[in-house]
């Protein structure tokens, strides 16, 4: 059940805050079923972009100002739409919305696979990363289909019985999750493979057009390479019929490259 | 020296292809200092956002097409310009000015200080991880001053020598640089030090204002606070006049949390 409390310090009922997002808009079917994955689990609270927001990485919003409106349909209470990116939406929640941590964050569910190198590029993970940051156990969710039409059943099962073992158990110290679903029916899924971040790269390029005032522009496009062999990658377990749970870091040190640089001369 | 052409598969003088980039935007005093650190090392190629991009972290551009445009500033050409992010800009020059990888990508110089938990919001570290993603040594370079009248010169130096070090011995696999200068005359600068990223974050604050119509909209603030007491982070190098190299992973897998994760139990 969405709370229809502006200032929600404390759950009445003492069950735990599940602050959703998502970088798809409030209004994308993905949020929705998101929405009915979490109400068993706690009071959800929604606050999500007001316009589709795919792509936007770790984007923050610094050059304007947020706008932050409710929104009801047919008389039922969303949650708040938020002008800015993802991260800022997770901002806005916590800061003036909720007024503390909620227990949970999840982001998603979004429209379109978040595997591999796509964890970067995605709002939907950025938004579960500021979570992350600010000390909330946080996943995001993503279904490999990018249709508005697609079938999220059984992505809603999966969902609950993730987000409920992360409530109950906790999560991994300096870690979110990157939960990816493959696009089959609930029969259909093999279970849930813990997996690492395929080695995989989007080849970009881009289509060039001509405008009505012989100005030329880009569309960005790109085709997905996938370098990785080994069978521990999300990519494999997309594949192969599992649902990909991928631990995350936001500390981006490459402790491996230390030796190597500590060789260099540095001093002038 | 910048190049007029517009197809530089390869540089005419064997020197080495230098892309340079950033999020403050093609007129900044940042990466003109930039452009002049690198003059010395090979053929410089600009290719630049048209307008400010601070913290659009990871964002590409999908929803709309990009334009990109030559610069001339007194006849003199600076470079193109891109209507996108910094990370469009990294991908537009090697696929459509470019057409090869180049040598060298480097991002800055930053208005602004990227240590710590800054290098997931900045746009400046966000063109050097593409260029790392697409296999392209990459170094992004900040500095900790937010002026624009800030003094880059110790920042030149450094940048050249940090540069040339990796033109010369190559980057660590899987890495890219994140690069502070501290705000000090290079005569105070005791030198570099590679360091791991300080676990620092925001405590964001929101400016809540109130628009002529009587609607509020909402200023992002928030205040920068290091929790880390170690001498080895970046934070720590910089407050002692260090200038501090961060090696940044992009395959952001949290191998620590496998065996946690691992022991729930996952099967429904």
């Amino acid at each position: 059940m969405a709370s229809k409390n502006k200032n929600i310090k404390k759950s009445a009922s003492n069950k735990p805050v599940i602050l959703v997002t998502n970088d798809d808009g409030i209004t994308a079917p993905g949020i929705r079923s998101l929405v009915e994955a979490m109400s068993t689990l706690g009071e959800v609270v929604v606050v999500a972009p007001d316009s589709p927001q795919s792509g936007m990485g770790h984007a923050i919003t610094i050059g304007k100002p947020l706008r932050l409106d409710k929104v009801e349909f047919h008389g039922e209470f969303l949650g708040w739409q938020c002008s800015g990116t993802p991260v800022d939406c997770v901002k806005l929640a916590v800061n003036k919305i909720l007024h503390r941590k909620p227990d949970l964050c999840v982001s998603g569910i979004n429209h379109g696979s978040n595997s591999s190198i796509n964890v970067i590029y995605s709002g939907t993970m950025s938004a579960a990363m500021e979570g992350a940051i600010e000390g909330i156990p946080s996943i995001g969710f993503s279904l490999n289909n990018y249709s508005m039409e697609a079938d999220f059943s059984a992505c809603v099962h999966y969902a609950r019985l993730i987000s409920k073992n992360i409530l109950t158990n906790g999560m991994p110290s300096e870690t979110l999750l990157n939960v990816n679903f493959p696009d089959l029916p609930l029969k259909r899924i093999k279970g849930i493979k813990v997996c690492r971040q395929a080695n995989a790269k989007w080849e970009e390029e881009f289509d060039e057009r001509m405008d009505p005032r012989k100005r030329p522009y880009y569309w960005l496009t790109g085709k997905f390479k996938n370098y990785d062999k080994g069978n521990d990658t999300d990519e494999w377990a997309l594949k192969n019929g599992f649902v990909s749970v991928v631990p995350v870091l936001f500390d981006f040190t490459a402790h491996h490259a230390f030796q190597q640089l500590n060789k260099l001369r540095w001093d002038v």
